[in-house]
């Protein structure tokens, strides 16, 4: 099915004072001396619908992730190295503090700036509790608030989604939704745990082989659900969204009731072990359970690790989905290389074309997130988002970034390149930085470890040849990737902050290293890779090394091959030559003989 | 001062029937299903002195690292990966089973043996408060016994040790005690914390500048300590220990106390904010201050982080005690090199050979640890200790693995070798993962990385040439070094598990990948290393790299130079280069020649 939801215009929703004036008449109304506004719905999921935009509509901040702190008398709004750049950009600094999350956390400066004692509210569908823990060590005071005092004031909120939900058939899903709810029932009873709350549609997607239209780039069905560990699942779902064959193909061991029997139902878990994860479910469903009597578990998401771990057939589908979308890419990058007259095409326009070049690829089913199409200064915005007013030319000899992706039926794709616009050579203070960029992505493609090796423990690999000359970059190296679901996929990453979660064979992950330099051009190389067991001893422990999934050429001007060593050159002309044979003859003669060129051996 | 105290014999202490039965006895006695044993001191040091070697005197098992655990008719020992095979050689698998603490944890064996229900006892003095939190949460009722029941029926228990403490005068602290006082006392006020419990000799010796001679291999004066936020400090420690010169030298703010007054110094913290290290610290401690009414602040040893960032006099006292190590080395490396006939030499007579020579260096104070020297099949058990019947020939043609290191008045070291004994060519292949374990050393002691980086991002390094081919070692890294303290410092080390602390310029760590093949060889090449700052670019990030201060040769016969890369070949030649020019003036002319043709360039 198609991702029918477009995201909601965010250009008329800058943060005024009146909006924040009304927001502190509501907690001056309800006796708190502080809020908390983070970008989040009540899945807690990065993508969320217009109708929970409550961040944007409070600040103009349109950043994926964030939170804002409103006092009687000042106020901030925290975001992460993406996004820093941009948050200064969009709110106004005469009303909001911008403050970057990790160097200086909201629960800090709320507990530096806020009244002594005074209460700071929060909205419990909006926060984990591990995320709540980090403001009660802070030493402050924190109260639920039924009733969001945002939702209060803002008057014109758009309705909540409501696009069909959709079978997720075998040929694609691989697995049974049968199949999948014994194994995880299965789970709960070994961990002696009577039933799990999920309220993260992407388990509930997997688990029950469906798909939905309700948030922007992922193809997600708002819903929660109880899992029994005899096996029973509930789902709370708008019954609306579920046409009959979707009904049908959830079978009769799946219950379908509306948001409103969510409660009750948690009601009925009283004295029951009941399995929430801390981390990616609302404090909502620990505070309720507790109040109703059921023990509540801390453990994470029972559906997370299978989901992550791709079977047979999602890593046939990946595979299939990387090559068309290659195909895209492709005549993109030939049409941008090749461009006469240089310098008609935008950023805007330019991402424009790749997506129409995509949405002739079959399976097409959108954007998997939204392009960040950047030329010079804007490439070195992390996480920049071309708007009609930041739009501009993509000019002569500069870098331009392109980080897109796709949704397919069969797969979900997310690849950076950065290209030299030419005519002139680049400058070769440049290409050795890119070529640093690509010793770090190398460097990561080629690693082979043993089981038991996490994310945190192979970081660093991609950030060698940079931090020799004293760089880094402000994010991390890699995130998850789901299968016709979110490209941002838990619980594994590669990143100095990744969980101890172990990469196993059938997990994919992206591969992004990069280098910026702000007001002057952003540097990013991104592959998908899917994790693959390897048998390297007779008996020897496990190994596992990464096949690369994306197909692209990388831009040759921009790369110094006199910095690669023997072995990464050797990698970068195995590659190209792949890239060659395999999407080459799928393109047309032009297309083609360009492909060749750009990926003949370097020497 | 030399370290007085000689480790007591442990071979008649093997574990016995007889031993483990009236240990059963007492636990009947008071009621209690298990007991734990765990391999400490109420200090929780690493070496802890022959009165509390109660592990080794129940089970026979004498590594640094173990537990055993005793329930009425089973029981189980277990230690890490550098000492499984130790364990199963030294203790009666008749009466034990043997288990690598790691992978099947006592908790988790504790609950799947252990009566439903019953009590298992433990010494609150012998387990911190984070150890004992793993037994609680698999579901253990844990029972802190006050007098431990093996100190009731060892009736040959080795007295107290009792040896004389001696001022660390300021030209190797580099720091007056008054000024770190200030610092710590400080950092107390600062966290809102009114004093701190001290149970690590090592940070007393470090904060009063005093060492001692109770343990082995490491010059502590066995002592509790409560730091107060003013400023006061009280020192618990037989007031004999202290020679009047050491009296005075700690001056009147620092009061002294018997053992005996702990109790009661703890009762007068009552009603105030009291900062324990649940990590570091026995159990009793925070018990005790909540039995009084003190509020436990849970919080790092403060200092820990103090103590590792060496200063410059510091660095300078490692600098030159490894120089002079070094010409220590290196004769006895040019004796096993040169040694005519060839097959006379033993893993014990080497040994002693070596701390013959260490003997002979100024400011020698003693072996920083049990010198590990393992030829062939030994060389495979990580911390193989040779004994009378374990000693054998170095024989011809065989890998021999000496790992040793000193205490010097100015700095400690630590150093591991593996040579070839000759006269034939080594194996190819023995040479080739000799050198892909070099190259996992020359990746770490070539990094440059960014202030914030810890030890578990940067453990890979060392791994990736091995893991390329499917192997491993089954330890860490690197652990942190003191300056005449403990060969095992924290909090920093190089490890997947390592603690989320960044490395700081002055902190000094070792560098010592391997890679053991039972029951035939281990391979192992450790130096160590100071982190230092460097100004790499204008404006930019501060950056660390590291200083190779261990100074002897690698055996370059095992090193196949083909498989190493041009930057590899040249930091191991400007590393030979080094040590011959450092290290040969030092060497008698025989000695000199030999030298300079081990480290002549390898083109």
């Amino acid at each position: 099915m198609k991702v029918t939801y477009s995201c909601g215009e965010t250009s008329g929703m800058t943060g005024s004072l009146e909006r924040l004036t009304k927001v502190r008449e509501e907690l001056s109304r309800l006796g708190l001396s502080g809020f908390i506004v983070p970008r989040a719905d009540e899945h807690l999921g990065e993508y969320v619908p217009a109708s929970a935009e409550r961040l944007a509509w409070l600040t103009g901040f349109t950043g994926s992730a964030g939170v804002a702190v409103v006092l009687p008398d000042c106020a901030a709004a925290f975001t992460d190295g993406r996004y820093v750049l941009q948050l200064a950009a969009q709110i106004d600094t005469n009303l909001w503090q911008c403050r970057h999350i990790v160097e200086e956390p909201p629960p800090g400066w709320l507990s530096a700036n806020a009244p002594t004692g005074g209460k700071i509210g929060y909205d419990p569908f909006l926060i984990s509790e591990e995320g709540l823990i980090r403001y009660g060590d802070a030493g402050l005071c924190m109260v639920p608030i039924d009733r969001n005092p945002i939702d209060c004031v803002w008057t014109d909120r758009p309705s909540f989604p409501s696009a069909p939900v959709e079978p997720y058939h075998l040929e694609h899903a691989g697995r049974s939704a049968e199949e999948k709810r014994e194994q995880i029932a299965g789970l709960l009873r070994a961990s002696n745990q009577d039933a799990a709350v999920m309220s993260d549609p992407a388990s509930i997607a997997w688990l029950l082989n469906i798909r939905g239209g309700d948030v922007p780039y992922t193809p997600l069905g708002l819903s929660f659900a109880v899992m029994h560990a005899e096996g029973a699942t509930e789902l709370f779902m708008d019954p609306e969204k579920l046409p009959a064959v979707t009904r049908d193909w959830l079978g009769n061991t799946v219950s379908v009731a509306d948001r409103e029997a969510l409660a009750p139902a948690l009601a009925r878990l009283s004295g029951k072990r009941v399995r929430v994860d801390p981390a990616g479910t609302p404090a909502w469903f620990a505070q309720t359970l507790r109040r109703v009597g059921a023990v509540v578990v801390a453990d994470s998401d029972p559906c997370l690790l299978p989901k992550a771990r791709k079977n047979a057939i999602e890593q046939r589908g990946a595979r299939n989905a990387h090559r068309r979308d290659a195909v895209a890419v492709c005549r993109f990058l030939h049409f941008l290389f090749d461009q006469t007259p240089r310098g008609v095409e935008t950023e805007m326009t330019a991402s424009a074309r790749l997506l129409a070049l995509r949405a002739q690829v079959a399976d097409f089913h959108g954007e998997s997130f939204p392009a960040i199409s950047g030329a010079g200064e804007h490439g070195a915005i992390i996480h920049y988002r071309v708007t009609n007013a930041s739009d501009r030319l993509i000019s002569s000899n500069e870098t331009y970034l392109i980080d897109s992706g796709a949704q397919y039926l069969d797969g979900t794709t997310d690849i950076t390149r950065t290209v030299w616009s030419g005519p002139d050579k680049p400058p070769q203070a440049l290409r050795e930085l890119v070529t640093r960029v690509m010793k770090g992505h190398i460097a990561i493609a080629t690693l082979v470890f043993p089981y038991g090796t996490g994310g945190a423990q192979l970081d660093a690999f991609a950030r060698r040849a940079l931090w020799q000359v004293g760089l880094d970059y402000d994010h991390g190296t890699g995130h998850g990737v789901g299968s016709y679901l979110s490209v941002h996929e838990g619980p594994i990453s590669i990143s100095r902050l990744a969980r101890p979660v172990p990469i196993e064979a059938g997990m994919i992950l992206s591969n992004e290293p990069g280098y910026y330099l702000p007001g002057s051009y952003g540097i990013r190389m991104e592959n998908l890779l899917l994790a693959q067991s390897v048998e390297l001893t007779p008996a020897g422990k496990q190994f596992l090394r990464f096949e690369t999934l994306t197909l692209a050429p990388f831009d040759r001007r921009l790369i110094d091959p006199t910095l690669l060593d023997e072995f990464e050159l050797a990698w970068l002309n195995a590659y190209h030559a792949r890239v060659s044979k395999e999407i080459g003859p799928h393109l047309d003669e032009g297309e083609r003989d360009w492909l060749d060129a750009v990926c003949r051996e370097i020497p």
